[in-house]
């Protein structure tokens, strides 16, 4: 195999492989990159068998062939070449020259037989959605998803779609973050939940603004991403997944306004006095036009006052910080509505149109008032 | 004690004096800053014994008195709040509430009767220079001190003054760093070793440009430097430098001028090729026209060559790419001269000018040609 492409157009695609190369396998063959110019075009290709990801690189092929070759090894070596053309030339015994003006690279690469080729989709359901849309909710989820393995259903998100409404759903026992978005068109009804790996390395590589598309399908056991050059191909996660209806509820005794910004910098300000580990609730103080919020630890103690708009009863309540930080860094809207029920319910942050729904499960709390 | 200042000049000073604040202590003390606005001016300063810093801070002192707290709550904290008025206000227990808007936070300070205060220093002999040469000597050497402690007087920096000149040298074993400027007047020889660790922290507050003085000021058992509204005083290390003068030779049997840029970016690049730990060497071939660079790992191999002009014989010679890399990165020639005496013999790379000198010394090698 012999082929020339420019370093540019190989460091794209090789940093788009590389979101599914593992960091740590048994298999040195699944730490490859398989560079596929067997045919008239130049395809790469990585795949860590629950994620696979193959792209197309911009080249000019001199003599056919196939090669696997270290992954981590090949994105090191182009990624400090000059800014030219390389040269990846194959001998039959695999030994891979990479030229670039005057320097020359020598590795081992391998046959690429064992390499396991992305598998192939029957795309019969297909939905569209912008590549800047599927990021943000993305963004605007997957921090809810639970970051260990002790209920695997909790580690993906939800991909529901019902008509021409597509909703995702990540939860962790602690709270529930729900983004929803209008579809052009209508389709059959979906639910699958997709590994919340899958979703981080997305959009990671989803780069396209609101006018470039990503097509999304569904089979049996994966979901496929196809955008610009690239496929990606990922494994569902199997299993039911929580009856989210169920915990929802819009009955509530105090609604309050608030500007998001002013109470993220003051709880974000509260944390600086608790130390990892140290489960220190920040409380909230909810009176007719004012939110006292106090945060009290070994270091110190804080309190300030927020303006809001108040409807309903006072009340005071407790919540871990970060859950709260979490949900209202991914919130756009200036001013932001929580509606709350009792101490020990969960509270609310959602706006009208159904946009968006955070649910945080408050913290037990001791108050001496 | 009562003081309000702008959040801005209380982040710049305390930015400041945490480079003096030991990030693990036994003595709670020393990891407080002091503030001291018990005379006309609002002083803050922290001390590790070795190293202390004192820096002025712009307010408005409302009641007279001194506080020491701890100092990493302390900049987490005024860091944090908005950008606006902050009042510090300390009462008789020492209980400090810090207020911004609507923001309060209470902590608990000492007395700052235990906190030692900078040394009282003699300022017999100074010497001026601009903070940015300072700065940049300090880059363009530091790397060449040792990173542990088995020797004390590696982990220093030479300083020396003759007449109207002065040198930094560091070294490690393995390579020497040496820098010599101009000073605007003549001086009586001083010769002194400064802790590396001190000289990282200067170089990290010393943020003026040309324009900008230092004063440097030498005691037996101290060094002081005072720029801005900031003194900075540190312990010398004790003991006799080594005698660079016998190292350094001006003797060579090949004289090679190369383009900078051209070399780093190849070693660069060869240094791919080898993981930690792993100690291979790059060998350089000098010819007649040509300098090709072989590294060769379990990895893979590497050869580049680069235009040269040369004078004497022929050499190969293998080096330590990292010892090559660091010298290079702080010399701003485009093009510079390496001269070599023989392949166990240290490398010398300098000016013509005697403005910086850096000796790297060989690794054996195995040749097959």
């Amino acid at each position: 195999m012999k082929i020339i492409c420019q370093k540019s157009d190989l460091v794209s695609a090789i940093n788009i492989v590389m979101k599914a190369v593992p960091s740590k396998t048994t298999m040195s063959i699944l730490e490859c990159v398989l560079i596929d110019a067997s045919s008239n075009e130049i395809k790469m290709t990585a795949n860590d068998m629950e994620l696979g990801i193959e792209t197309k690189v911009t080249g000019t092929i001199v003599e056919k062939g196939i090669v696997a070759i270290d992954a981590r090894v090949f994105s090191d070596i182009v990624r400090k070449l000059p800014e030219n053309e390389i040269t990846i030339d194959v001998a039959s015994n695999f030994e891979t020259l990479i030229t670039c003006e005057k320097a020359k690279f020598s590795i081992l690469g391998k046959s690429g037989e064992d390499f396991s080729y992305l598998p192939f989709v029957e795309k019969d359901r297909s939905v569209y959605l912008s590549q800047f849309t599927l990021r943000e909710m993305i963004r605007q989820t997957i921090f809810s998803v639970a970051d260990n393995d002790s209920n695997r259903l909790m580690t993906g998100e939800l991909f529901e779609i019902h008509e021409n409404e597509l909703k995702i759903v990540a939860l962790d026992g602690h709270r529930i973050a729900i983004r929803k978005v209008e579809l052009k068109d209508s389709f059959g009804d979906i639910k699958v939940i997709v590994p919340g790996k899958t979703l981080n390395e997305i959009s990671k590589i989803l780069t396209g603004g609101i006018e470039d598309e990503v097509q999304i399908s569904f089979t049996k056991n994966h979901i496929v991403f196809e955008f610009d050059e690239t496929i990606v191909v990922s494994r569902l996660i199997e299993g039911e997944y929580f009856r989210i209806d169920q915990m929802l509820s819009s009955d509530y005794n105090t609604k309050v306004v608030i500007n998001k910004r002013e109470l993220l910098d003051c709880i974000d300000r509260a944390t600086l006095l608790i130390k990892e580990g140290d489960k220190k609730p920040v409380i909230l103080y909810i009176n007719d036009k004012t939110m006292e919020l106090k945060i009290q630890s070994f270091i110190g103690s804080m309190d300030e006052e927020i303006d809001i708009e108040k409807e309903g009863k006072d009340i005071v309540i407790g919540f871990n910080p970060k859950f709260l930080i979490d949900a209202l860094r991914v919130i756009d809207d200036e001013q932001i509505s929580m509606y709350l029920v009792n101490p020990k319910a969960p509270c609310f942050i959602r706006d009208d149109e159904g946009k968006y729904i955070y649910l945080v499960l408050p913290v037990q709390i001791v108050t001496v008032s």
